[in-house]
């Protein structure tokens, strides 16, 4: 399969975005928009204290339709109580009202600062007319919803006679940057909404939930799939193919624009004895920040893979058997590091995307997660974002 | 009880530290000894890459009966096999020689770059005649075992007629930066080998063991505690709390000098269903790169605070009854931002301690965990460690 040159969406899908004075000037305020309702399916952030619009996103998908997204950034409305969900309702109420449709057919997204009531009057006035400005360019919602993201996030492809598009902006699912992961995924392909779930959370466990910019999880990442059936039917199995590859390209696309990222780093893990195990030790060196600062400095310490490796104490793992590569550089053979030329294995690891292989040998399960490098940007955006 | 102003050994021990030619020209080799054998217990890293010297000083600690212990810097002498193992005990023979002691009667401790053999020629060469350099100042032997901490660690204190002396290196151990923390405990009072190890896991699980630098374990971390008994029995209860005082100290001065910390963080986790889940909660809470960065940039971004205690999915976590504090200031109630006064929040941060309290409101259980702000000065040392 192929991405599309430029992504376009499915039939029937549409998104406008807006500066309603929650930033100075950015737009903060997005609509995606699908002409019928559309079965859907949503995942949400796992942690304990999620937003009002979580709470509220949780109670519409039970209905397994959607007609339309709204998200805002600048404003989270997280830890903001009874208050926050009146005000997320608002927000849904607000949106379903600009397109003719009710609020339980609207998903809610707010991103940004935690514990300050979301300006709810500013965006209910900000919605007012947005119908009118819907048009077909996915680029539009995806630049709607950038925080500190550097560039908008969509991708398209075709299977069958159906689109998939993806718009999402950084960094993470379950482990992700408190930036928040927002992930949505539109198709005009026909599937009923309990098809649509379940292979939504198997392809997410293997590409958005395998991501992680920094092991932190937002209180308010979503990733839903709406499926408007403009397209007919197509044949399952290879619509959830095209669906894992984008979303696992989109999950590279977002590791790679984690904050103050310079690499891609994707870390493969397999021969271990159960798929639990290969997905803690992958996400445990994918999140070590010595092994980040490594491939930050293209410095082919290859002792702190082992590190990383090792203090996964609940996991099976036996040195003797353990093997490593870099770039497909073999670097460490049986727990002990080779005697390999230190000049190649330092530009390898200076390429933007950074591969790093592990083969436990105590099993058949393998697991690949995906993060960034740890570097002085991450700091610089992450020590006074609240003030900025 | 207090420190003493200025650190002294306890009765019978004495450290020697020298260049071997392993740096260039810093100490790289240290060596502690007692008159006698000390009865002596200790504790080692996790994780499932040990260096050659866990090994074998898991081996010799079941003797229960220490001489000496030997440690270099430069070359940690892991993941090197048999061969490393051989070295070890090479280097634990050279030292026991020196002090016409036994090998088995030797600890040995390396740190520094994994994967490269230990030059133990070089090793053997510089101990010999160490036994005449033997000398009174604790401070000596913690300078001769730094690496990149930037200060000598040694603190002594008094238990009825015994003198307890802590000597230590940075940064973490069970979560510890690959910098390799080693903490080396020596006392005059009488106690068996059964009663310091019981002592030792006890007083290691509150204060070392709470220790993050940046959640990454290392292969070589070693604590090791030896009582020659020379100022004749103690109280034991008496000695535990002073032992207690002592370690959770260390490990508050180890975190402060965190690579590249400009603060000690402590986080107090109360009201946890279970010690394992207040453990859990502050270890999350501690290592948060987020949580770090809002303490470096002083920025009072409670969410994150939210955020930290909130990942901790298997926990029991109720956000109606989670309240937190900020150097004593309430920042959340019931799991919403309070409406604090940000400018003095924002000066509380900016103190060399910072102290974050949260309370989860479901139980009785508390832990402590320590550790240090993430700067650019942590990337700086990380990225081209091993060049350096």
């Amino acid at each position: 399969m192929q991405f599309h040159d430029r992504p376009v969406f499915p039939r029937g899908f549409r998104t406008a975005s807006r500066n309603c004075g929650l930033k100075p000037a950015a737009r903060d305020l997005t609509l995606f928009a699908s002409e019928v309702d559309a079965a859907a399916a949503a995942v949400f952030t796992r942690n304990h204290f999620p937003g009002a619009p979580i709470v509220l996103g949780r109670e519409t998908i039970r209905g397994g339709r959607l007609r339309a997204i709204v998200a805002n950034s600048k404003v989270s409305n997280v830890a903001t109580g009874e208050r926050g969900l009146d005000d997320a309702r608002r927000m849904a109420a607000a949106a379903a009202a600009e397109l003719g449709t009710t609020p339980d057919r609207v998903l809610v997204s707010s991103t940004g600062v935690i514990g300050v009531r979301l300006p709810v009057e500013k965006i209910e006035r900000g919605l007012v007319g947005m119908a009118a400005d819907l048009q077909d360019d996915p680029l539009v919602g995806a630049e709607g919803i950038m925080t500190t993201d550097t560039h908008p996030k969509a991708l398209s492809a075709s299977v069958g006679e159906a689109t998939i598009t993806w718009v999402a902006k950084g960094s993470g699912m379950i482990e992700p940057n408190m930036a928040t992961m927002l992930a949505y995924v539109f198709t005009d392909a026909a599937l009923d909404a309990a098809t649509l779930d379940a292979m939504l959370r198997r392809v997410a466990a293997g590409s958005f939930n395998m991501l992680s910019v920094d092991g932190d999880t937002s209180t308010s990442d979503t990733c839903a799939l709406l499926a408007n059936g403009l397209a007919g039917p197509v044949e399952p199995a290879a619509f959830e193919a095209v669906l894992a590859a984008g979303c696992t390209r989109m999950t590279e696309v977002l590791a790679r624009d984690g904050e103050g990222a310079e690499h891609l780093l994707r870390v493969r893990v397999r021969g271990a004895a159960h798929a639990e195990d290969a997905r803690r030790v992958a996400k445990s060196v994918v999140n070590s920040p010595l092994v980040k600062t490594m491939v930050h400095g293209a410095d082919p310490n290859v002792g702190r893979l082992l590190m990383a490796v090792g203090k996964c104490v609940e996991c099976r793992v036996r040195p003797e058997s353990t093997d490593a590569w870099i770039n497909g550089h073999p670097v460490v053979r049986g727990g002990q590091r080779l005697d390999f030329d230190e000049a190649v294995v330092r530009a390898a690891l200076a390429v933007e995307t950074v591969d790093l292989e592990i083969a436990l040998g105590v099993g058949d399960a393998e697991a690949t997660a995906y993060g960034c490098d740890l570097t002085k940007g991450y700091i610089d955006e992450n020590a006074a974002y609240y003030s900025s």
